[in-house]
């Protein structure tokens, strides 16, 4: 589907974003629960802020992994972290199963994350609704791009990078999409924090809830789009 | 000063928009008052779809006099009546000044936004840091426009606002700056909603607090900028 800022442009998908944000809180604070308001509150400070640092930074090169899962961290394990953890709490679970259901989250958040952006190199660009090599387009320093540096540290893409030179990005990017040892090293690391999620709640009753947790992590390593 | 977006463009004018809403979520959620924390939820929506209708709508020739205010309520005297209600809840007042507070700041709110609506056609353009008439030329019929279309209702007004014409618009925007009747149709409005807000708060106690309140209600209708 088009995107909103395509279809109605910058100023009513802006709104509509504050309007989304400001239901979010309304919903949040109907809950009555003050950890739980807390936590959406400064989540959604650690998501904005993580953003805004990308976008004040694009082309830092020295970001390498730690400040890749830094970054991923903060912009996309810390929401699938308090959703996970605000549903525990809601459902009045014990400290211990909290914990386990915050680290799930996380984990899940993290292993989501990468294959996203694997996907953005591998994807079908039809299914996925944008361009091979977006991120990179944009500036993203991701996991994929971060692998392909440390394993060719004499080439020239570093200066590729710097120059931003869009036809020089897109060879980047179709190099990496080729590249069956990058792409599966990334895979591996997605599939270590999807374990890492499942494991995190193995002390967690079995049953059907527990299961479709599992099947969930199962899920976001497999996905195509 | 130039805006952020005019700095560092749309991206980081955005997100950086995004992490104060967080922000001031995340000081509502610290008062632990759940009153205030749904007043602020429910207040940003009101906001934020307020401003996302005129959006959508921007040249609604219809929304005249009664859309108008309805429309200023929504977007501007909801949250001058949300911060004085607030203000009022926190500092726990009665049943009986929680709502004189509300209305004061509801009328504040009203008069504010009127005066803003005069100035940006009287105003002095290096002050507000803004060109004669940008409400109107970006399409928002303000109370000034509207009182115009009332005592010219066989002009062309009609079809320049309907086209769009930036030059018709800036002639109409002059013909406004020099009509002292619309003008001061306009102070008299504002000046008695400024009243209505002092009238609001007679019944609390005089004091240096409640003369400051009176204070900023005059100080409302004679700024300049």
């Amino acid at each position: 589907m088009p995107t909103l800022n395509r279809l109605w442009g910058h100023r009513v998908a802006l709104l509509l974003g504050d309007y989304l944000f400001s239901k979010a809180a309304e919903l949040v604070s109907n809950l009555n629960n003050r950890r739980v308001i807390k936590l959406f509150a400064q989540t959604l400070m650690r998501v904005s802020a993580a953003e805004l640092e990308q976008g004040l930074s694009p082309w830092e090169l020295k970001k390498r992994r730690h400040h890749y899962y830094r970054w991923i961290e903060d912009k996309t394990a810390s929401l699938f972290s308090a959703a996970a953890e605000s549903g525990a709490i809601l459902g009045q679970a014990s400290k211990h199963q909290i914990k386990a259901l915050k680290e799930y989250g996380f984990n899940l958040g993290l292993s989501f994350q990468i294959i996203d952006d694997i996907l953005d190199f591998i994807g079908d660009e039809e299914e996925m609704g944008k361009p091979i090599g977006s991120d990179l387009l944009q500036g993203h320093l991701t996991l994929p791009v971060i692998i392909l540096l440390e394993r060719e540290p004499d080439s020239s893409f570093k200066e590729t990078f710097a120059s931003g030179d869009i036809e020089g990005l897109k060879g980047i990017a179709q190099r990496i999409a080729q590249s069956p040892l990058i792409i599966e090293e990334c895979y591996t690391i997605a599939r270590g924090f999807a374990l890492q999620a499942t494991k995190s709640i193995e002390s967690l009753p079995f049953n059907p809830i527990s299961s479709s947790l599992i099947d969930l992590a199962h899920y976001i390593i497999s996905r195509k789009k």
